[in-house]
């Protein structure tokens, strides 16, 4: 049985057979956090996987396709935590995945240093505004600003959970670029793989992606380019295969 | 009249009316640095150009086709520097194109702090090896190995003869993005744009062109990627243009 509530719906999930409950006044999910979900290497047969700012929770609900591994996700906002529970439950993946509502800061001490082999997080893209800019509804404002929580506060939290040798995935703006491998570097996680997402050929990146590892040495790669949109507007061939397969239908 | 050495060639200089001097076992221009010469922003009217590691002295030239302002080239090497100047002369640039014998470390000192408006290099990529490992060929050795100059010469040197607001930029190799971006910083260049280079679609980068203003405000900014072959191997449309021009014609 499922609760949905105000104007919460039950989407489908891609191509995966999974289903998720989202919100366009409380939450929905972006491009971009699918894209994380489908970049970060993850160990197939087990391991224990994290995502922070999980939101209603896609990048848990996306890896319990790729691993067998256990997966935790943590999310801040009460409202947005009970949807990602209830996707979970409706999709029977209560076992694989566990869901925690609380401070990305509190982790560290709550799950214990150095314990995962993944980390994911996409964070909040903006520094914090002004009282009098800030988005009125509050659930959006938190996902997209730095209000409870920094891209420092991200990766040093990151830092601490991952195992030594273990991977961080992250998702953002190509204008952090510097800030993110600065701090990267700050907290240990060496950047291995960058990859730009542009929305058009010809046009300027406007996402990131990047995986580091705790303690590994510098050899960053800078992979091929990832373009969203075809001239006619349509997604590229490339971006179907990595959202519905391989044997996605070609349009 | 022209002077030609041992095994040097005079070479027409792509879709420019211009010819250059080059021999296969000292020095030729690679695909990077007629790159760089063509991705850093010039001034058209006026204005002091700066090229460091200047080898044959193809940036200088190709610049010439796109600014009206005084352009110098250093090249440590005095072979090289000798095809440089003769190539200058034979193309009648002497005028607006001097080039200097020396070393990139002594410039700020010789040429004065912060008189320069555009400062471009192509450096040796690669740090020094092994003594039993380092290129027999002296000439290639220097051009290629950070013998003379490191990473943190160059960019040290480039902030210091640069003018507060200049342009600088690099071409380098992807693996080294985090050692410029972070060096940059540290002497004060803000890396405003960056372009990746992509020997052909769905491949890993093999080049980075990066600018960045001296005291600039931090935005930087990921050009769209440059693909260099399409799948016949040739050279993609993009590239074409950009080596020869808008008019270039279509294979």
């Amino acid at each position: 049985m499922l609760e949905l509530f105000d104007d919460e719906r039950l989407d489908h999930l891609l191509g995966e057979n999974l289903r998720i409950i989202q919100s366009p006044s409380v939450f929905a999910f972006s491009l971009d956090t699918v894209l994380l979900a489908k970049f970060v290497y993850v160990p197939i047969q087990k391991g224990n996987l994290l995502d922070l700012c999980t939101g209603n929770g896609v990048i848990p609900l996306l890896l319990s396709k790729r691993t067998k591994g256990d997966i935790t996700g943590v999310e801040i906002q009460q409202r947005i935590y009970s949807m990602a529970k209830r996707s979970i439950e409706f999709n029977k993946l209560s076992t694989q995945i566990k869901m925690i509502h609380g401070d990305i800061k509190d982790m560290p001490k709550e799950l214990g240093h150095g314990k995962y082999d993944i980390v994911t997080c996409n964070p909040p893209y903006f520094p914090t505004p002004k009282q009098d800019e800030i988005n009125e509804n509050e659930h959006l404002a938190i996902a997209r600003h730095e209000i409870h929580c920094t891209l420092e506060d991200v990766i040093r939290v990151s830092s601490q959970l991952v195992k030594q040798g273990g991977k961080v995935a992250f998702v953002h703006r190509p204008g952090r670029l510097l800030d993110i491998v600065t701090l990267m570097r700050k907290y240990r996680l060496e950047p291995k793989r960058l990859q730009f997402v542009y929305p058009k050929a010809g046009k300027e990146a406007n996402t990131l992606l990047i995986e580091g590892i705790k303690d590994g040495k510098p050899d960053l790669k800078i992979l091929q380019p990832l373009i969203v949109y075809n001239e006619e507007n349509e997604y590229t061939k490339e971006l179907q295969t990595i959202l519905y397969g391989e044997d996605s239908k070609e349009q």
